[in-house]
């Protein structure tokens, strides 16, 4: 009778958090719930973790202190962080992706809820050993990257804007030339939307030169932030010297039309293992 | 011991499945990993349904035939969508949130990943019945929001841009006077975003006179879909008559500062059961 109940207890306990990544349960409210000591459900818990781990779908984490609790962040393996970048290759090189002008159609795959999921449980993967505290982006097509990947850490996001609103207050704003048209834009980001201090991990969905993620870069500096990283989904293999010194890419694409891509350096890397 | 084994494929189960909302595992698959035979495989998945819906935090969807599998979808009980837009309620009224000019500031909650995606459950729990095929948004505040609502429907999401871009290929364009402007603007959609004939769910962060979800109406009508519905997460109190004939918010916003929210009709309707 008593191995049923937990059993039971950590059907309920798995079901609670993984229902609501990154979000904060306290332990008190758990215990009041399903009606078990606090003992009984650290061991509870014990178990959760364990098999969370073990299938490779993410960790429990524990924040001991008055703003306490459990909350479940996930996590790829190596392996199906390679499936992701190799079925994104095969999605890109599909022929009637190309459209008029030899462009490459990715809007579907960047908007696709289950896509910009799993990207962004393999940055939050990637980047999780340094700790970032807020995941930064600009409008438009990497906001649901970021998104993903700011709710697989657990921390806030902030969206950069082409130009400020009075509806967002005191804004920060800095030019930047994009790599791609070549013209000098501007981003301005809210002066709330990241503390002074923060490590920052930078999400986007595309490079080219790289000017985009240098105009964010100057932005979390202005901002008296730190660069905790530069994720991107699609990176060309030309130009080879970016702007920015380091970034992580999923995928590189060769020129095209016909479009070519492989899995980025890193991918390749934790692959191995 | 054959309880044990059980118990155990219901917690691997449910890791699974509740780790990827929204998408579908084909029955032979989970079969194969978990060396179960498919009929014990469906006494497993429904032990998981009936604790998912007892917990009030979803379900599991089991479609049949060549593409078939199994799926879970969250939703949310009444009593949760209503203690939401209460807590949203609160958080509209911090005196902080007032800006220079007199400004309400939103953009935290907005791009906020798990309020985002509570919201979204909570909109995809109000339109399930119909059945929705695809959620549309405008750029940019929208995006989190929408996002979450098409992954808690399962359904693709499309975003109407400002102004038409070469590497989205041929699209269709309207233009629409923004209420709060007044001033005629124009949005455009990528003609392969929404197939014709889909009912579309449009989602927005917030309705003044209606405008933006009137042109967002006129977009799904000229790409031959039809609305399901329009939601958003604050409308107005003034002015009442929107230029959209139906729409549910989660709260109605009135004219400040100092600035009060109430929830919206809805979700007064559904708390009541």
């Amino acid at each position: 009778m008593d191995k049923m109940r937990r059993s039971e207890r950590v059907l309920l306990l798995t079901q609670r958090l993984l229902a609501r990544p990154g979000e904060l349960f306290s332990l008190g409210d758990f215990a009041g719930s399903l009606g078990a000591a606090k003992s009984s459900l650290s061991e509870d818990l014990a178990l959760v973790s364990e098999a969370v781990a073990r299938l490779g779908v993410g960790r429990i984490e524990t924040l001991t202190g008055a703003a306490g609790g459990v909350r479940y962040l996930p996590v790829m393996t190596g392996a199906a962080i390679a499936d992701l970048a190799e079925d994104l290759c095969r999605r890109l090189a599909e022929p009637e992706r190309v459209l008029p002008g030899g462009f490459l159609y990715l809007t579907d795959l960047v908007f696709h809820p289950a896509l910009a999921a799993a990207v962004g449980t393999a940055f939050a993967t990637r980047f999780t050993p340094v700790q970032p505290q807020c995941v930064l982006t600009v409008e438009t097509k990497g906001i649901p990257l970021a998104l993903m990947t700011a709710r697989s850490l657990g921390v806030p996001l902030a969206v950069a804007r082409h130009g400020s609103r009075p509806s967002e207050g005191p804004a920060v704003s800095i030019n930047y030339v994009s790599g791609s048209s070549g013209r000098v834009q501007s981003m301005a980001l809210p002066r709330r939307a990241i503390p002074a201090g923060s490590r920052v991990l930078i999400v986007d969905d595309f490079m080219k030169a790289g000017g985009t993620s240098l105009g964010m870069v100057d932005l979390v500096r202005e901002v008296g932030g730190e660069v905790a990283g530069v994720a991107v989904l699609v990176a060309t293999a030309e130009p080879e010297k970016k702007l920015v010194d380091t970034y992580d890419t999923l995928v590189v694409l060769e020129a095209g039309p016909p479009y070519r891509a492989e899995p980025g350096p890193w991918v390749k890397e934790i692959r191995r293992f």
